[in-house]
Formats: structure tokens, sequence, C-alpha cells
């Protein structure tokens, strides 16, 4: 009988060309497929609740699948976690009702983006955080982000090859703050269009360097034009923090 | 003219055979000296405040060398960044009188070891965490922590190889705390023997499961016996975290 599940992981994404399958390529969907498969021994496919790209991490990312499989939750979540690479971890393993879909019940997300705020880089989180060795003020930076809030078209934040249906996304919660050198800027929000939230970053990061002023978003936002905005900031600040469902 | 120097340093010591130089391996002081004589157009030896061991890290491990270089200290800093691997990072250079030698000089060294105590392990701690599946005792933990606290022969908690001329340290701080799932043991003292940190977390993990009391520690102390003690725990746990001058 089929059960149908839904998995809670972790992951380092550096040695990873993202969430998604590509033929050839080592991916994080690939990885639990081919684990998932070689416990099933049958192919199974999985539905990630978010895309991560390239070099981006996660502490709680969402999948779900349907498997037939003997083992209890316990024991293939001690399976998965033997067969898997050490940078790929399942967190929880939940039975949960045929209608679930990790993508479409999930009602919200968090990311979270790191900053190293110091003249030098790290060794131990370099990984994680992205290097800004000059002054930025973060005052600015909270006061742009929180423009966002509330529902908007992202288009001015969002990708040339984004599929999604529409640009519309209700951001609910978007702020910053410090942890000694470590600037952490967390953004919950019903979906996300993609390289939006990278996208903001490199927004913000202009303004917390004083080329573009806090109220500057508004008017980027109401643009709807790429061009308008910032560089995308670089995956390895990335983290998929939680989804809700 | 020769300029004396002190240099902070953070690594990553995973892909390295410990601190000291070995011929034909990689180690953190081989690519310092190899990176120093580079820039100087001469060799260059350092001085390591600790010889931390294959696969432990530092947040705050201190060399000194003497150099004759028309580099002022940031310029230096940055040479050196620019110049060492991604997991090796020189944090400050300070110009120091001749006689400051990091080894000698130093007052106290602070070390952490870090558990991750959960059932399952993590993807972005787990290069320098314990994974810990099992229930430990904390409060029996500091309890046996608190016996090591004074001046004491740690000949029990020794390696057979530690070529110190003395077993006598004098250790300041030894106290656990935790912060969510990582459980962080610190020790401050004067100086360490080989393995010291590492056999007294073996030894404290013992108490933890209830294999030890923690009033055994005094007795292993006095046996100074270093089959009387636990098991060396593994290296990626522990981190140099700062020496005091």
């Amino acid at each position: 009988m089929t059960r149908h599940l839904k998995l809670v992981l972790e992951y380092d994404g550096t040695a990873y060309h993202g969430w998604q399958v590509q033929p050839g390529l080592d991916t994080i969907q690939g990885c639990l497929e081919a684990a998932l498969s070689q416990l099933a021994g049958t192919p199974i496919q999985i539905m990630g609740a978010g895309r991560t790209d390239a070099g981006v991490h996660a502490l709680g990312q969402v999948a779900s699948c349907g498997v037939d499989l003997r083992l209890d939750d316990l024991a293939l979540q001690r399976a998965l976690n033997a067969l898997l690479p050490k940078d790929i971890v399942v967190c929880a393993v939940e039975s949960v009702p045929a209608a679930f879909d990790a993508r479409r019940s999930a009602r919200s997300k968090t990311y979270r983006y790191t900053l190293l705020r110091r003249a030098y880089p790290s060794a131990l989180e370099g990984r994680y955080t992205l290097h800004v060795p000059h002054a930025v003020d973060m005052d600015a930076m909270a006061e742009a982000a929180r423009c966002l809030v509330g529902t908007h078209d992202f288009s001015a934040f969002r990708a040339g090859t984004c599929a999604a249906a529409t640009p519309i996304r209700t951001v609910r919660r978007a702020a910053w703050r410090a942890e000694g050198d470590l600037w952490r800027f967390e953004i919950e929000g019903n979906a996300f269009l993609q390289h939006m939230v990278r996208i903001i970053v490199g927004t913000l990061l202009d303004v917390g360097r004083g080329k573009r002023r806090p109220n500057d978003l508004p008017e980027i936002l109401a643009s709807r034009d790429r061009r308008r905005a910032g560089k995308t900031a670089p995956p390895h600040g990335l983290c998929l923090v939680a989804v809700e469902y």
C-alpha cells in the first residue's frame, strides 16, 4: 500500500547544482530520489516545496512523495541518512494524507540571507555567508526591506527565466538582525519568484552602501522592470529556513 | 629590518594534518609559512601558540614570526588572505616586541568542544560538531568538569606521545552550556597536554551516559593513569577559540 510522506531536509548546497533534478548533474532532489528508489526497489519521484538554486542551503526544506515501503517513519529516516551523502540530512519523516503536496500545500516559506560584515573573510562561516568587507547601513536596509512587506507585483525582482504564472506575491515579514559579525536578513512570504530573495538582497545591499535610498523601493516595485532592481546576490549566503503548512 | 609579528588565525582543520609542519602533508603551519615565504622572498618559520591536531579547528590561534617586509600590517594581512586557501584566514596582524613568542608568552588558552545533541546528524554543523544521538546528562558532565578546575597532574589525560616536560597544568574554567541542539564545553587553562581536551571530553561523555559518576574524576586525576580516563574524543568537535597574553 502506498504511504504518503513529508520529509524535512537540511542540506549544504555547496556541492550541488541546486534542488531540481538535471540529467548528469548532482542535485539534492536527485540524491534523495536515488536513495528512496534504492530502498523502495522502484523509481520514486519527490516534490520539493522550493526549488533552491545551485549553492543555496536549507535548514528546513520540505519534500513529499508516495512510496510503498514497510519501514516505519523513524526507520526510513535512519535508512535514508545512512544512504545519503553527509551534506544532505533527513531531519524528519512524517506520514501525511495523500492530498499533501510539499509545493502546493505550503502556506509560507522563510528564507534567510547572511552577510559576514567585517574586514576579513571567515574560514568557518565562508560557505554560508556573503563576505561584505565595506561599511553598510543596516538601518537603511531595514527601512528599505519594510517597503516590500505586503502583496505586490514582484516583476522587478524576478529572474528572466522565471516560469511562474503570476508575479504577485505576499511578503509577510522582511527584517534584519545582527548577531555579532553575522547580519541576517529573514524574509517570509506565501511563495517566491525565481531569484526573488537574491535580487531583493542585491538591491538592499545597494541601499546599505548608499547607492540607492530606502524609499526607492516602492518605485522599483511599481516599475515592474528587472533592470531597475539591483544585482542578484550570490547563492551561498541564502538558506531556506522553514516551510509552513 | 626584521619586524616581529603576531598573527591571529581562523581555520577549518577538516582538510589538514593539523597545525605542525610535516613533510609531504598539508598542514596549517605549512600553508602559512609558504605564503609568508612567498611574500618575503626567503624561507620564514612561524611559531604557533597551540599545535592543534589533525581535523581540529581554530577561531583564535596565534602565531609569531620575524619577517623583513615593507608591507604594513593591514596590507600584509590582505596579501596573506589573498594567497592562503579559503579555509585558513588571517584575522589580524600586529607588530610586537622581538621577545614575543606565541607559544611561550601565552598566559592562557581557551578551547571549545561542541556536541550536536539530537537524534539525526547535521548537514551544516557536521564539520564542527560531534554528533551524539543518545541521551547524555549535562548536569552530570558539568559537575564532573568542575573537578578539573585547579592545578593538577593531568597525566591521566595525556597522550602516550606527549612530549611536555611536566604534566602539571592549571585549568581556570571548565563549563558546559546549551545553545539549542549545540552543547558547548569550554575549557580555559594556562596550557594543555597533547590530546588533553579530547581525553577530558571523552571522559565527560562517559559521565554523561552514566558509565562513570561525576566524582570519579578526582580519582582518575589522582591515578595519573591514562587507562583510567575515557576515549580520546574525535578532533572535529574541537576548536581553539582564543589565546590570551
